[in-house]
């Protein structure tokens, strides 16, 4: 069975090294000490390997199940939400008038991942709630806050969100569920929503959910549609659970992957909901917790190829087969472990200079929210929004391909459910499509974002890079991550300028490039991420601090991302530039 | 639930347009005309269509199950089974000394990518009986052949190879089981072998085992290993079923995938055996299969590729979700359906171009074993030597990683099992890991393959892709291809000379880019594919010959692979030529 063990040396270099917190000067981060900071997730890396990682199977096998209208989760999670309840990790990150701890979002991020690679499944139901409670927080009413958030913030009431219906997912355009308004200034909300995660369940009191739904009056398209607050059970003034509400589990999905996680059909046969926010604005509420969302998904991509890789690379150091071809590494033994051949190596450098690189892009992005957030700083809202689809996209994709590589370190075992090593690919995939799917985010990415603010914020992108490659002409050490920076960064700046080129006279030409973009963009994201940890960690050894062996390892892990990895830029860049021709030359019918 | 129709008019272009078989003058090759091999391929694919693709959902769903030391196989299955008998088609290739119908080897290829399609779990229990036929027709005394091969190529009985045990898989030389011999020269075998395919079932009368195992005096390693005959039940000598043998099922394993397939433990308990061959020599005996069974196996790479993309290609044109970006194609509809959209273009054409090359490959791959084995034609036997590691590992590879941007199409759907696209991926995740996993084709091709004989085959393969890329210097219709594949074939020399000049110095040099050489190769023998199709669909059009629209599609399909996927030669060339470095620069105990 796999294991996992949190990787806290890492993320404390992230956090002090490279984003050195404590001098960031955003609010409440000075008291974000290394001490601090490092109790904070040895303790969550105990709870991950003790109490979430020995249930990831467990939820696999068992799933979840509906019986006479209820939902079990698998044997196990029950225990473990109380205890996830118990330690407060529910609370971590939310506001303290409402029982939260008020850390930042960045430190809500690094507990974050170290849950979903214990437990992707699992971790669900309590990220699901975050986010609800975040959508009530921003909008709600002083009345809604007060009767929602405490038990949002203690998990003893979960959250849901429902968008999805059977027809429509990424065009919600087509929505059919409604919202008719009630003389008492409820609504009746009648419709179906699928695929909504954690939907129901027996792990909570009571379940909050969300709702988007078309109220009179909004016009057509996405423009009538608002946001609901929908409880499983309806609440008292005082604070009681009521009456059971019109809404009920039609199914759980039969999936791929995350079985730990019930995936309900939801049917609302004229339920009771309550506007939250703007009439007929729903669209645009669910939008603000978007970037949110998706850097929660990102995060997923790369956590869950940690796990996996985690567990390959045990396994390339304690199997022996075959022998080094530069001569037997175990003479004493019948073979070498598989460590020693280097196909395997390539396997397991891609998983670990990938896994870190996000790492590192998504710390950054979390602290570029909490910029955002507590600064009210514009250019760090602008920043993260443009990198928010390649963030979700681009460690997704990468994400549930190194899942599969850690797989296939371990050959025939990979394809055998007990060790454990096809979960991770099964899970990993799909995080590539829920919260809008890859494609949407490369439309999102090339379509919105470029653009957005009359391209500002991706030319204070390009400003960055530029700054950060100049930044090392006079350490010779650096030449292998800022030559290669540079060149991949021009490549993409090449691209953005053949989708300007093309513009508005041929749209599809950068919507047929919109997926390599984002491919591309992500490279040099990751790019950055490696100058600037490879930065820091030749600062600490110039300065005589941290160990040495850590700094070593990460300086030789960024060499392989800058060699080895980069190059993909050149032929994203090759793709673009084919334009619409290749990709739209037959008619529909022709296929 | 998804649907496959055989893709005949691709098959018969391929056969008669491009590799124009009848006049190839490979013996049996002359009857092959296109009434004759349209008859073949139409009832093949009523077969496929009718009786395997229903029961493949059944078989994932179903499953295999042990009680009692008996292996069922899912509901169906059996009757199915009968009728794939009673239809002949077991016997298609099959040498009619024993009952089989004499067909090339080409013939049971494409007849045997519609069954993969259709159903790849349910074809295994044939294929392994194919592969068990072949050695025996190949390496049996003239008894064994009489008294297995009849029986074999009706199916009566079906057939395994079992050569993994717990402890290895690609280093045979570690194996511990054990073959004793007895006075009346038969043998006693004991040992464990695992992931034995088709192990055991309910679909025949007998299950003749195929085992490696180490005879006395043999010496270490792979030299001392022999192959066995281990018949389920003894055969009498009139042929008569006898006495159950000492061989038994452990347990069937959980797998991710081709689950309909029973992939069994095998337990030999002293079980009675018959050297197959020479003794000592079983290694070599298995190798001179090697070429046909993963042939197979890259078969199946993008046989499950073609199902899932004939899925997808439906979803997106039945689907509405938003518009196209140049104005609503749709305008009745409240939207356009998915394939307006330049991304979902992209990744469909990315499926088609894969698919429709792979199948030129393969189908090229099995003329030059027929004409290997039916001519005795060396150069044809070094080219496909060649050629083998780069069609297992790389159509695999891309095979799965297809099946999967398949998936993407359906969105959220495409993760809900009952839409069966998940089933595809899964299934196809296997292909990559048996057979040989596709980090050891990529060691088999730049280790032992290149300098084969003095590198004489792959001098060869560069002179026939120089003498494609010179034949279009008059057809300025081909520049497109023939440009392409001269940058691309340019770009696989550099690799393979940078490998020659570390060479013996620094084998690891070589070692550590064998994986971006194997990609690199496959995407050049795609380009020469697409190179000789495009030349075969002009030709055709020229003359008039043909269905217009399929030749211009073929045709547009040909430049998107040429235009949009050969860029990534330039990348794997890139990754090969920063050397060991990068990849081995950690010490094992630093990861």
């Amino acid at each position: 069975m796999p294991s996992y063990t949190a990787p806290v040396k890492d993320m404390q270099f992230l956090l002090h090294d490279v984003l050195k917190v404590t001098e960031a000067g955003i609010e409440g981060y000075a008291d974000l000490d290394e001490g601090f900071t490092s109790a904070v997730l040895e303790e969550a890396g105990k709870v991950a390997s003790g109490v979430l990682a020995p249930l990831n199977a467990v939820g696999d096998r068992e799933g979840c199940t509906l019986e006479n209208g209820v939902v079990r989760t698998p044997k196990g999670f029950k225990e473990a939400f109380e205890a996830m309840k118990q330690g407060g990790w529910t609370a971590l990150d939310c506001d303290p008038a409402y029982g939260g701890q008020g850390l930042p979002y960045l430190m809500g991020t690094a507990v974050g991942e170290i849950f979903v690679s214990a437990n992707m499944a699992f971790n669900m139901y309590q990220g699901l709630t975050h986010g609800a409670y975040s959508a009530i927080h921003t909008h709600g009413t002083p009345e809604q806050k007060a009767m929602y958030l405490p038990k949002m913030v203690s998990c003893d009431w979960t959250g849901t969100m429902n968008l999805t219906e059977p027809h429509c997912g990424t065009d919600l355009g087509l929505m059919r569920t409604k919202a008719e308004p009630q003389a008492d200034g409820s609504y009746r909300i009648t419709g179906q929503k699928i695929f909504i995660s954690a939907g129901d369940h027996d792990l909570s009191e009571n379940v909050i959910h969300l709702v988007l739904a078309k109220a009179p009056g909004g016009g057509e398209g996405t423009k009538g549609i608002s946001l609901f607050i929908v409880p499983k059970f309806l609440v008292n003034d005082d604070g009681s659970l009521g009456a059971r509400n019109a809404v009920s589990v039609g199914k759980i999905e039969e999936k791929m992957g995350i079985h730990g996680n019930a995936t309900c059909v939801m049917n609302y046969d004229g339920a009771t909901g309550w506007l939250l926010g703007d009439l007929h604005k729903g669209m645009r509420a669910m939008f603000t917790m978007m970037n949110e969302a998706r850097l929660g998904v990102g995060l997923q991509g790369y956590a869950v190829a940690e796990a996996a890789y985690q567990n390959a690379l045990n396994y390339a150091k304690d199997r022996l087969q075959g022998r080094a071809v530069t001569g037997a590494e175990n003479p004493d033994a019948p073979a070498d472990p598989l460590i020693v051949h280097p196909d395997i190596r390539r396997n397991l450098m891609e998983q670990k200079s990938f896994v870190e690189g996000a790492r590192a892009l998504t710390f950054w992005g979390a602290h570029l929210i909490d910029r955002s957030v507590r600064q009210d700083d514009e250019a760090a809202e602008g920043l993260i929004s443009l990198m928010i689809p390649v963030i979700k996209g681009f460690q997704t994709d990468k994400g549930f391909e190194m899942a599969v590589q850690a797989q296939q370190v371990y050959g025939g075992h990979g394809y055998i459910e007990e060790w454990g090593m096809s979960q991770f690919a099964r899970d990993a995939r799909i995080a590539m499509i829920y919260e809008g799917a890859n494609g949407v985010q490369a439309l999102d990415l090339v379509g919105r974002k470029l653009a957005q603010d009359g391209g500002k914020h991706v030319m204070a992108f390009f400003e960055m890079v530029k700054a950060e490659v100049k930044a090392h002409d006079d350490d010779a050490r650096m030449a292998p991550f800022a030559e290669a920076l540079k060149t991949a960064s021009k490549q993409l700046q090449q691209a953005a300028m053949f989708f300007m080129a093309q513009g508005m006279k041929n749209p599809n030409a950068a919507l047929a490039g919109s997926y390599d973009f984002m491919h591309l963009m992500g490279h040099v994201c990751m790019g950055l991420m490696w100058t600037r940890m490879a930065r820091a960690a030749f600062t600490a050894l110039d300065e005589g601090r941290g160990d040495a062996d850590f700094l070593n390892t990460k300086i030789a892990t960024g060499r392989f991302y800058m060699a080895r990895q980069l190059p993909a830029c050149a032929m994203h860049l090759a793709r673009i530039e084919t334009g619409a021709d290749p990709v739209m030359a037959l008619a529909a019918e022709a296929f």
